[in-house]
């Protein structure tokens, strides 16, 4: 069944209090525009449509970002939901199949949710995504009767009993395209607001002799994001989810409360994840791979039985093959290890592939910076790089050469070969002594000269 | 209308199971003692005093570290609340307008209840502040009618229907100041402890034809500090309050439960805060900065469009003006960074300087300590300082000058010079595998020895 | 009175979807089986029998490497609880006092749990623990009188009456040894399972004319590890147990939920431990220690007085006598740092012993690794370790020496010496200018080639 989703972006987000539009906020390191795209994109959609507004150019940019194939229309002025659906129409005319219309706003709605909105589709010509809220509030209720939705009764319009009705609109809505864009089209606006609802295109439907009809979810797939603290509630909705699937697929998590997961994060079986851990956007973990505590990763692929951490950094370009060990305090970027590579403490390695087997001295520096470009290095297989060494790139080191420790690296060292670059040690006797004397006899000289 | 403090800071704290007196206990990162300062400061009072007793010395000291407008007065001995007011007599004799006493340990009183009680004074003699209890136990119950309070009922001497009611006592007070102090100097210790309680002077009030009134506050801000366990409840509260405050102005806390606010942090709107967080004291951020997570952050200003972190520790003195990059495992303490200052990796910039727009390379440290007396280090505009730079302090680099990778700089360098302090690098081939070969037979040698 | 305690841990774990026997999964930085083991140790047991099954040898050898007293024995092929206690009979023949069965995968029961237990055994035959289950589902109810337990109902062959009973059977059992071990040679496999059920001891005890009793546990103390989910539960259980054991002895935890104890932690009064503190095996605080936000500690003994981080790391072997200071992103490992030493940022300390009042500067390594072997490093009192020295080890500094910044030190330095091996500085006016503006005519021209 060939499915198009619209995806309503154009809301301003008052209470976010922020010059920001509204779905650019990030929820686990992506846009919320981007976790709706992505629910979309679960359903293996014909067409993405995205409707923008405010922040309009900033919006379908991100949009864009997510995936060339997501189209985007603005809706300007903004004048309501069915307004926002039906500046999409030109984009999806003629297009076969259903459509559903999901909110940038609203993260946390699953794939199997929509799944039976569509499998909800064979019954009805209309179907709305209900769910029991709490509180249910000023929330429109669901009127019903087994699955079939009788009507939409807005809460300033209900009568005491419909107000105890605890169902309620999620606002996500499907029907076959044609239908949609024929009905938002017929909306009208005679309300307080003046606004064009899509909720009306129910009452719209039955009288063309449509039925309507009502799949459920959790109120927690429902949640909206109008605020910064219902913004980190959706991420804290998200992370609980993230990490119970986690948990489920065989990964262990010390201390599930305290790591948080991106949007894509992948992480295999027998993974041990520590305490602590953040992973940003585009992290894939291999089987059996440990990341200790206090770990910051973006951006890289961790291969079986690396060890990572605790107080790594790895930033995007970074690939750690298998047995690879990386330390504390140390900073990958853009760089490839090769297997069983070590690079335990103080270091930071951007710019650079390393061989396999080769060993990362405490403080080595790639200088792959020189004020104006960025350069590579290269480091052979079995290569000993010396703690402090300084590489500056462009350089090659060959397969087993050895660097000596507190030397900068300039030129390209062959193969084999010893690299150093320092001086000489001279011992000066007693002279350690002498000097304090004298920095003492200073200090106290100055304070007498305060006082 | 012009408003007394006292602080009542003597107690021993046995159950805190510790050598340091109670108030001096830390909450978000202040002693407790500030927190009842910092609330009794927020009604711009003419006079603060602050009680001591056991630690007095200690506790004194940290209250004029707060503000030397504290003044101080020695409770010895502790012979009850009542006592302990009295002890402030002297040195509010005379003075006009309310006074309200306050509790070091009860650090969670909101500026809005106190303003709440002195508007009550408009209408009550005395006014006590009570909270309904979950768990009323053995807390003093308030009888009352409407917001009239009619006796204060010692648990012990409750009837069942008395302990039925759960409006208890906070023993937060406030009164006209020589009201009150007439008052405690009548309350008499005839009582199993042989105590003057405060308390007392309700019913010494009523005797005297003035109303008592009640008003009242949520039980959490009467959260009183006597255990370990009850100070990490506290600061839990604390936080709490502070995340939501956060959120509500506009800040983005990807995860709010892992950051830990201090006291007196500010965060101005659109900052973004990412996870595992710690703000000292003395911490101000801009609108639009972002600090990314596993920061530790004091005494620092943070501006516009600066970002920090992960794993940043800024200490006091710490300055970063607009657009200033800090990256991770960087130390800063005691410096101000000049707008577009990139310090990206492993470095320790203190005492210093450094001009707009200069980039500060991986593993460079400012040598600021002869082991002795510490030096200043200045950086002009525009400098590059190559990776591994030591900055052999006092030193200044000019404007626009580069530093050689690895170099030791103990001279100052010009503007726009170029300043190198290395070796040259000396290649000899073979001698690597040579060398390894070499060791491996010692190590075979050493083992078979051992065997 | 002596007991044997016999702890099953063959069980193959099939739900925690890995590699690793389920028992080895790690709660508090210890294999669930220490736990047990730990738990039985506790009673001061005349013997513990660990039984084997699903990867048997690597149970056993953490079973050894918890103490070599641990004796194992290999149920093969698995066939029951009953069975398993009866792989453990030709070890314990002839033993006298009492015997507990344990389970690895049910790490929380507590030593006074089992205390209760023996004491229950004056009056009982036959002693079972207990629990009321919030959710009794499928577990196994005992029917009891008083703490006198009448029968063990298996939930398929219990009536609605029964099943209305919350109290349950934990499986933990204890008995007179010889008797414990009569019973199960006694026990049938005549079941849809065909499995020998150590529970049916109960029935064939009762049928001896032996009493059975019930001890009483809180059903947390009951949690059994069958998931990963449970095991991060269990985690969470032994947490805020240790969390609390922690305040409660006078420690304090400004955020008590972001601190991660190891099974065998110790820590002192008055120690403060701040956020974010992760607990490896084997480390003692003192007294009066401050550990500061984000560190990660194996290993390692920190003295009264000391304090260290935030975000340092201590490895095994570390030894930080009293007043030390260990700072920011620093690393030791297995090294002795005496009275007053000050390692204060960017180091890595490894195989070193420093000597009291030395101070050591940012960016020190000591490079203990040539390639092939590990060396040590050992410098003395009041040394003065300028910032960025590497110590090629093995190495001497002596007491009162001085190295000078960025000195690459590769002989000893005898006491009261200057050790400086490092380039002077050269100076070239101007050259940075010209540097940069070819630099970026290169670029210029690049990117002109590229376009």
């Amino acid at each position: 069944m060939q499915v198009s989703v619209i995806v309503l972006a154009a809301g301003q987000g008052t209470r976010m209090n922020s010059d920001l539009p509204k779905v650019l906020h990030r929820m686990a390191a992506a846009p919320l525009l981007h976790h709706a795209l992505a629910t979309a994109q679960s359903l293996d959609p014909a067409r993405i449509v995205t409707v923008t507004g405010h922040g309009g150019e900033a919006v379908a940019a991100a949009a864009r970002d997510w995936s060339e194939a997501v189209e985007t229309v603005v809706q300007d002025p903004q004048l309501g939901t069915a307004h926002a659906v039906a500046q999409a129409a030109p984009l999806l005319d003629g297009v076969e199949g259903e459509a559903i219309v999901l909110y940038a706003d609203t993260p946390l709605i699953r794939e199997e949710t929509l799944r039976a909105m569509l499998e909800a589709r064979r019954r009805h010509g209309v179907v709305v995504l209900g769910f029991h809220a709490r509180e249910p509030g000023r929330y429109g209720r669901l009127l019903t009767q087994g699955d079939t939705l009788l009507a939409i009764r807005e809460f300033k319009d209900a009568s005491p009993e419909e107000r105890a009705v605890t169902l309620c609109n999620s606002g996500v809505i499907c029907a076959e395209a044609a239908t949609l864009l024929s009905l938002v089209a017929e909306v009208g606006n005679a309300n307080a607001a003046q606004e064009y609802y899509l909720t009306d295109i129910v009452e719209l439907a039955r009288a063309r002799g449509l039925s309507a009809g009502v799949v459920l979810c959790d109120e927690a797939e429902t949640l909206g994001v109008n605020t910064r603290a219902q913004l980190a509630e959706a991420e804290a909705a998200f992370q609980s989810r993230a990490r119970a699937a986690a948990l489920e697929n065989g990964v262990t998590l010390t201390a599930p409360e305290t790591v948080f997961f991106a949007l894509d994060t992948w992480v295999g079986r027998d993974a041990v994840i520590g305490p602590n851990v953040l992973f940003g956007p585009g992290v894939t973990v291999e089987s059996g791979a440990e990341i200790k505590g206090f770990c910051h990763l973006e951006g890289c692929h961790i291969s079986r039985g690396a060890t990572v951490g605790p107080f790594a950094r790895l930033r995007p370009g970074t690939e750690l093959a298998e047995e690879v060990h990386v330390g504390n305090f140390v900073e990958i970027k853009n760089a490839i290890l090769d297997e069983g590579v070590k690079v335990g403490h103080l270091t930071y390695l951007g710019d650079a592939h390393v061989g396999e087997h080769s060993n990362i001295g405490a403080g080595t520096v790639t200088c792959n910076y020189d004020g104006v470009m960025k350069h590579r290095t290269v480091i052979g297989k079995r290569a000993f790089i010396g703690s402090d060494t300084m590489l500056v790139a462009p350089v090659t080191v060959g397969d087993g050469a050895l660097t000596g420790s507190g030397s900068v690296i300039t030129e390209d060292v062959p193969p084999e070969a010893v690299a150093i670059g320092r001086a000489r040690q001279v011992t000066r006797p007693g002279l350690a002594t002498r000097m304090f004397e004298k920095l003492k006899s200073i200090k106290a000289a100055k304070a007498k000269g305060q006082s």
